[in-house]
C-alpha cells in the first residue's frame, strides 16, 4: 500500500509540476503541500465515492470532498486524473476557456459540489452536506417515528427546539456518508471557519473530517500561527473538536493513521480535525517553505529541473477510489431516500391550502411568509429552514416549531448560514433561509459565491428600508435590491401584502435558482384576493375609474412592497381632483415585468418609481435599464446550464431605439441617511409616501 | 463607593424602563443585564474621559468605550444621563425623528465614536483604535529614533514585517488610554468576533479590554453555550487572551476587583477580558431571565410595577467620570500629537514627486496606486495602510516595506480589516486598505455600516473584472461597483492608467469620507501626460479628427478602466473608415460627470457603455440615471454634516424632461457567467472588446 500511494504523489506531484507550467498560471507550491495528505485520502481506502454518481440524488451514499482551499486546483485534477476520471489531455487544458479545470473549481467541474476560491468557506458547505446527511438518515425516523417525535417535542417545552437530540442510530454509523474538508491554514484566518467550527461542534457532526494542510506560508507572509500546531490544537479543542495531529503531513506511515483513528469516532459525537505540519513546494527544492512562491507556476526552462527531482514517475499507476460499502447499509432504505430526493413538491396539493387572508387585514409580509413556509414544510420533506437567531421577527419560526427536526438555527452567524444553506441543497434539500435584509450584506462574499455552484437557495430578508422605523439606520436593509441584482441570474421577490408573499413563497419553492424574497416588518392591508396569480415576471396592474379627466398624458407609479401603498393611497387621493395615475406593482423585481411596463408607456409619459431603497442598483434603475431597452439579454438564464453553447454569441438583439415617449421620469428614494424615526415620519421624511407622489404629480401638471 | 455606585445602577435602571416604555420599542432586558458592569466602568475611575472633548483629535488621551452590542443602546444613553451629559429630557426622546439618541447608536450620538447595532463589529472598532494608540505614542519614537528603526527593519531580513515589536516603552504605560468593548454573548457567534480576537493577540494590544455580557439570551433562543463561562475563558485563552471570570456579574465588589485586575497587565502584552455571568432583564422579576421580551419594553400598565421592583430611587444622584491623568503624561508628546494629527496634508509636496510614468508604457493601475501610496507615506504621517494578506498582489507591500510601523498585516480577515481601519480612522489616521475587489464583498456589511459612523477610509479593490483572466470567477470583482455604489455617501474612482492611478490616489487622501478605488491586474498603455489633472466628479473625452467623416450622428462611448482601452482602440479602428466616435473616460464613477455626459449627447446621439462588470449596479445604470436626470440630487454629500438642515425638503429639482436626442443607448457589460480563460478571450467572450464595440457602431450605421 505504502508503496503504491509513493507512486501515484509522484505523479501527482509531475501533474502538478506540468499542468501549471502549461497553463502558465496557478498554484503548484500550494498543492504540492497536501499531495499526501490527499493521496491517501483519496486511495488509502478512506474516501468512498461512486464516481460514475458524483453529485446528485444517486449520490448519496458517496463521502464528499471539499477543497475549501480552491486555488489546490491543480492537486484537485491531479487527484482525478490519476483515479482514471480525467484524461491525461485534459488535465493539460488547466486554465484554458473551453476547459472546466478552472483555475479554481466552478460547478462546472462534474466532481466539485461547491465552487470554492474564495476562502474560508468550504468547510461551512461540509457542515450543511454532513446535517443533509444527517437529515436525509432521520427523514426515515420522521415516518416511522411521527407521532414518537411529537410527543417529544411536545415533553420539551425548552423554545431550544435546536437542542434535541439528532440521533442517527437507525442508521448504520459506519456506513453514514463522511465529509470531508481540506482546509489551508492561512484561510482559518476567516471568522467564518470559526462560525462553522462552533456550529459544527454545537450539531455534534462526527462525520464531518476537516483536514489542515499547514505549510505556514499565506501568499505574501508567513500565517500568524506558523508551525504552531500546539495553539490551533488548543483552538480546535476549546470549540469542542477531536484533533488529530500528523507532526509530519508527507508521511504517509503517519497520515494513514491518522485516517484510521477518524474512524473511531462515533461515540464521540464531535467533528474532527486532522492538523499535519506540512511543506510548501514539497518534493522540489527550489520551491520548499520559500516565499515568493505563492501563485506562480515553475517557469518553462526550469521545469526539467524540478521535475528530475521527482525521481522516476511511473506513468501508468493508477490509484483506485473505493465505492460506498452500499452492501451493509439497508438498500430499502437507500431506495426510499432516492425515490424522496427525487420527487417532486405536489403544489396541487399545496394550492388547496387557503391564505385565508381577508381584503383589508393588516398584516405584515413577513408573517405571511411564515405562514407559507409552514404551509410548505407539510408538503415537502426536502424543504429546511435555517435562520440567524432571528426567528421570531422573520416569522421562520412557525415552521420551527412544527418541524423541529428540518430547522437549523444558524445563530448570529450569517456568512456560515448562506454557506450551510447551499451544502444542504447539494444534498438535494430545499433551504429556505432567513434575517433581517441588512444582515444579509453579511453574506455578500458567500452569496456572489453561490452563484457559481449552480445554487437552489432561497434567501429571505425581513425589516426592509426605511419604514422599520425607530431601530434605526444599522437594521434597514437599504442596500439589499441593489446587491441581489448585482449576481447574475438571481431572482428577486417583494411582496406588498400578505397574498402575494404567501404566493410567492410558493412560488420559490417550485423553482431552481437563487432567489431573494425581500419582506416588511411593517402591516400593510391585503389588497389581492385569493385566486389572484403571481408568477416569476409578473407585475400587477392597479387602476381607478376616473368620469372626468384632467390630464391626457397619464402618470405611471412604479413600486412595491410598502411603496405600493403609498401609491395607491395617492392615486386615490388624486382621483378626487380628477388626475389619472395607473400603478404598478411590480412584486418581481428581477426579472421585471418589461412587457407590461413597455405596454403602459404607451400612455403613460410620465414615470415615477418610489422605493424604500438607497438610489442605486434598486428598482428605479432597472426601470430605467428596461426602458432603455439595454436589459434585452439579461433575462436569459443560464446557471444551471452546463456549457455555454456559443463562444462567439453576437449582439443580435442589444441594440434598440431608446423610448422617446417618455418625457418625464422621477425617482423617489431613500436619499438622507436615515435616523430613527416612526414609519411614517420615516417615509415622509425620505419623500417616499403617497404625499411625495402627489406632489410630483401636481409638478407634472404644472408643467404643461 | 460602592453604597453610590448601587444608587447609580437604579438610578440607570429606572432610565432604561422609562425611556423605552416612553419610545415605545427598545431593548431593556439586553440593557439590564450590563448595568453593573458598565456603572462601575463609568464611575468606579476606572473609565477616564474629558466629556468636553469627547471625539476627535483633542481625544487621544481619553479611553474609549464601544458597545458593541449596540441595541444595549438605552444603558448608553442612561450612564451619559448619571453623568450629567444627558438632560432628563432629553433621555425621554429616545427613538424620536428629532433626537440623536437613536435605536442603536450612529455618529450623531456624541459619544459614540462608531455606529454599533450590526453584531459582532465593535471589538474590530476597539482593535482598530487600540492600533491608533499605540502608533500615536510610536510616532514620537519613529521621529526621535528613525535611524535606530531603520536598522532594525534592515537587520530583521525576515518578511514578517508585521512581526517587529512594537514596544510603547518610551510612553508611561500607566498612562496609555484604554479602549473598552461591551460585548454581548450571542454576537460572539460572528465568525468577525474571533477575527478581531486573534488579531489583537498577534498584535499584544494590551490596552484592549473586552467585557462580556454573558445573559444566556438571544433574540429568540439561548445562545449555543448558555452560561457555560469555563468554555469562553477556554476559547479565549487558546487565542491568545488573559481571561477574568465574574461568576455574578451583578457583585459590584466582584466587578471591582476585576476591573482592578485589568490594571496590572502592562507585562503580559495580551489583551484582557472580562467574562461576566450576568442576567437578561436583571432587577425585574417578570423580565428576568425570560425568553419573549427581547427587544421589547414594558408595556406602560407594566411600568409602575417593574419600577417598584426598582424600591426608592434617588433622582438627584449623579456619577462623575474622571479625567484622564494628564499630569503623568509628557505633556510636551501630547502637544505634538495635536498638531500632527490637526495637521493636513501639505499637497505641494506630494505634487513634486514625480509622476515619472511615461506614455505608452505598459503597467497595471494596481501598481501605481502601490507607488503612490509609498509616495503619499513620506508626506503625510497619518496615512497608514492594511492589507488582507495580498499586499504582493494589490502592491500595498511598496508601503510597507518603507513604513513597517504604518502597515498592519491584517490576514485573511476582510470583516475586520474594515472595521479596524475605521477604527484607525477615529484617532485621527487615514487608511488605505486593500484586498482584491471580489473579496471586499465579504465585508459588505462593515462597509454599510461604516457609514453610519462619518468614515474616513479610502478601501481598494485589485483585480478586478473579467480580465484577470485564468484565476476564474471567484477571484473577478464584478459587483464591486455596484456595491459601492449603493452605500449612498460614497465616492468610486477607476483609473485606466498609471497616470490616473497615481493621482487618483493622492486625490482620495487628500479628501475626507468613504471612498473605493478600483485597480486592475492586467497592465494598460500609460495614456495620460504628467501634468493631467483629475477631480472628483471629473472625465476625460477622447477624440480623434477625421477629414471625410461618414456619419452626421455621433456615438459616445463611455468607458473606464481596462474597457476604455477597447473603447480607444475602437476608436482608431472606425476613424479608418471614416467613422467618428467620442470616447469619454469616467475616470471618476461615483459621482460621475453629469455635465460633460449631458454636453456630449447633444451631438452624439448614440450611446454605448461598455464595462467590465456584471450589468445591474454599475457605470451602465449610472449613466442611464444621469441621462434620466433623476441623478441630479444625488451628489449632494452629507455624511459628515452634524444635523440634516431640514425634515421638509421639497422635491425642488428632480423633475425634469428625459433626454429625448438619444436614439440610441447599449450597454456593453458581463452577461455571461464567465470562467478561466486569457484576459483577451474573456474580454471577447463577455463582448466587451473593442471588436464588440465596432460591431454595436456599425450596426448603428446599417440602422439608418
Amino acid at each position: 500500500m505504502e508503496d503504491k500511494l509513493k507512486k501515484l504523489c509522484k505523479l501527482i506531484r509531475y501533474d502538478i509540476l506540468t499542468s501549471t507550467t502549461e497553463a502558465g498560471s496557478g498554484h503548484p507550491t500550494t498543492s504540492l503541500s497536501a499531495v499526501e495528505l490527499m493521496t491517501t485520502l483519496f486511495f488509502g481506502g478512506f474516501f468512498k465515492a461512486d464516481l460514475d454518481h458524483p453529485k446528485g440524488v444517486q449520490s448519496f451514499i458517496n463521502d464528499r470532498v471539499i477543497f475549501s482551499k480552491g486555488h489546490a486546483s491543480p492537486l484537485i485534477y491531479a487527484l482525478y486524473h490519476v483515479a482514471g476520471a480525467i484524461s491525461p489531455k485534459e488535465l493539460m487544458t488547466l486554465r484554458k476557456i473551453d476547459s472546466d479545470l478552472e483555475g479554481h473549481p466552478t460547478f462546472r467541474f462534474k466532481y466539485a459540489d461547491v465552487a470554492t476560491g474564495s476562502l474560508g468557506q468550504g468547510l461551512s458547505a461540509g457542515v450543511g452536506m454532513a446535517l443533509g446527511i444527517r437529515l436525509t438518515i432521520e427523514n426515515r425516523m420522521w415516518k416511522v417515528g411521527v407521532e414518537d417525535r411529537k410527543s417529544k417535542v411536545e415533553k420539551n417545552q425548552s423554545s431550544n427546539l435546536n437542542h434535541l437530540p439528532l440521533s442517527s442510530t437507525v442508521y448504520p454509523q459506519s456506513s453514514v456518508p463522511n465529509i470531508f474538508v481540506l482546509l489551508g491554514d492561512s484561510e482559518m484566518a476567516e471568522g467564518q471557519v470559526w462560525e462553522a467550527v462552533q456550529i459544527a461542534s454545537h450539531y455534534k457532526l462526527n462525520n464531518l473530517i476537516a483536514i489542515a494542510d499547514i505549510n505556514r506560508l499565506g501568499q505574501s507572509t508567513e500565517t500568524m500561527l506558523g508551525w504552531d500546531l500546539k495553539t490551533y490544537k488548543m483552538r480546535f479543542e476549546a470549540f469542542g473538536w477531536r484533533t488529530i495531529v500528523v507532526d509530519d503531513g508527507h508521511d504517509l506511515k503517519k497520515i494513514f493513521n491518522a485516517y484510521v483513528e477518524t474512524q473511531n469516532f462515533a461515540s464521540l459525537q464531535k467533528p474532527t480535525i486532522i492538523l499535519a505540519h506540512t511543506i510548501k513546494g514539497k518534493g522540489v527544492s527550489f520551491l520548499e517553505n520559500k516565499e515568493g512562491w505563492h501563485g506562480k507556476p515553475v517557469p518553462k526552462d526550469m521545469l526539467q529541473s524540478a521535475l528530475k527531482e521527482l525521481g522516476k514517475v511511473d506513468f501508468k499507476v493508477r490509484g483506485k477510489i473505493l465505492p460506498p460499502k452500499i452492501k451493509e447499509i439497508d438498500r430499502n432504505l437507500l431506495k426510499l431516500i432516492e425515490i424522496k430526493q427525487k420527487a417532486t413538491t405536489n403544489f396541487n396539493e399545496f394550492q388547496r391550502i387557503s391564505t385565508n387572508f381577508k381584503k383589508g387585514d393588516l398584516i405584515a409580509t413577513r408573517l405571511a411568509y411564515g405562514d407559507a413556509l409552514l404551509a410548505l414544510g407539510d408538503v415537502d420533506e426536502k424543504i429546511v429552514a435555517l435562520d440567524g437567531e432571528m426567528s421570531n421577527s422573520t416569522y421562520s419560526e412557525k415552521f420551527a416549531k412544527k418541524f423541529p427536526s428540518r430547522y437549523f438555527e444558524m445563530f448570529i452567524a450569517e456568512q456560515n448560514m448562506i454557506t450551510t444553506a447551499l451544502g444542504l441543497s447539494k444534498m438535494g434539500f430545499i433551504p429556505f433561509l432567513s434575517t433581517f435584509a441588512a444582515f444579509l450584506t453579511r453574506g455578500f462574499d458567500q452569496i456572489r459565491m453561490a452563484q457559481y455552484s449552480a445554487p437552489n437557495l432561497k434567501i429571505v430578508g425581513s425589516h426592509c428600508g426605511v419604514s422599520i422605523g425607530p431601530d434605526g439606520p444599522s437594521q434597514m436593509g437599504l442596500e439589499d435590491i441593489s446587491m441581489f441584482r448585482s449576481i447574475l441570474n438571481s431572482t428577486i421577490l417583494y411582496p406588498s401584502d400578505a397574498v402575494s408573499a404567501f404566493k410567492l413563497t410558493q412560488i420559490m419553492a417550485k423553482n431552481d435558482g437563487l432567489f431573494y424574497l425581500r419582506t416588511n416588518r411593517k402591516t400593510t392591508p391585503v389588497i389581492y384576493g385569493e385566486k389572484e396569480e403571481f408568477h416569476i415576471g409578473g407585475s400587477k396592474v392597479h387602476k381607478v375609474n376616473i368620469v372626468s379627466k384632467v390630464l391626457k398624458v397619464k402618470t405611471l407609479i412604479i413600486a412595491a412592497g410598502v411603496t405600493l401603498h403609498e401609491a395607491l393611497k395617492a392615486q386615490k387621493e388624486l382621483a378626487k381632483s380628477g388626475i389619472e395615475v395607473v400603478v404598478l406593482d411590480v412584486y418581481s423585481v428581477k426579472p421585471i415585468d418589461q412587457v407590461t411596463i413597455n405596454q403602459l408607456t404607451h400612455n403613460c409619459h410620465n414615470i415615477i418609481v418610489v422605493e424604500d431603497h438607497y438610489p442605486a442598483g434598486g428598482i428605479g434603475e432597472e426601470v430605467l435599464a428596461v426602458l432603455s431597452k439595454s436589459e434585452a439579454r439579461n433575462t436569459k438564464y443560464e446557471t444551471n446550464s452546463k456549457r455555454f453553447e456559443n463562444l462567439n454569441l453576437k449582439n443580435s438583439k442589444i441594440v434598440s431605439n431608446f423610448d422617446i415617449r417618455i418625457s418625464n421620469f422621477v425617482h423617489l428614494c431613500v436619499r438622507h441617511l436615515p435616523r430613527s424615526g416612526s414609519p411614517d415620519e420615516l417615509l415622509h421624511y425620505e419623500e417616499i409616501d403617497a404625499e411625495a407622489i402627489i406632489n410630483v404629480v401636481e409638478r407634472f401638471i404644472a408643467q404643461k
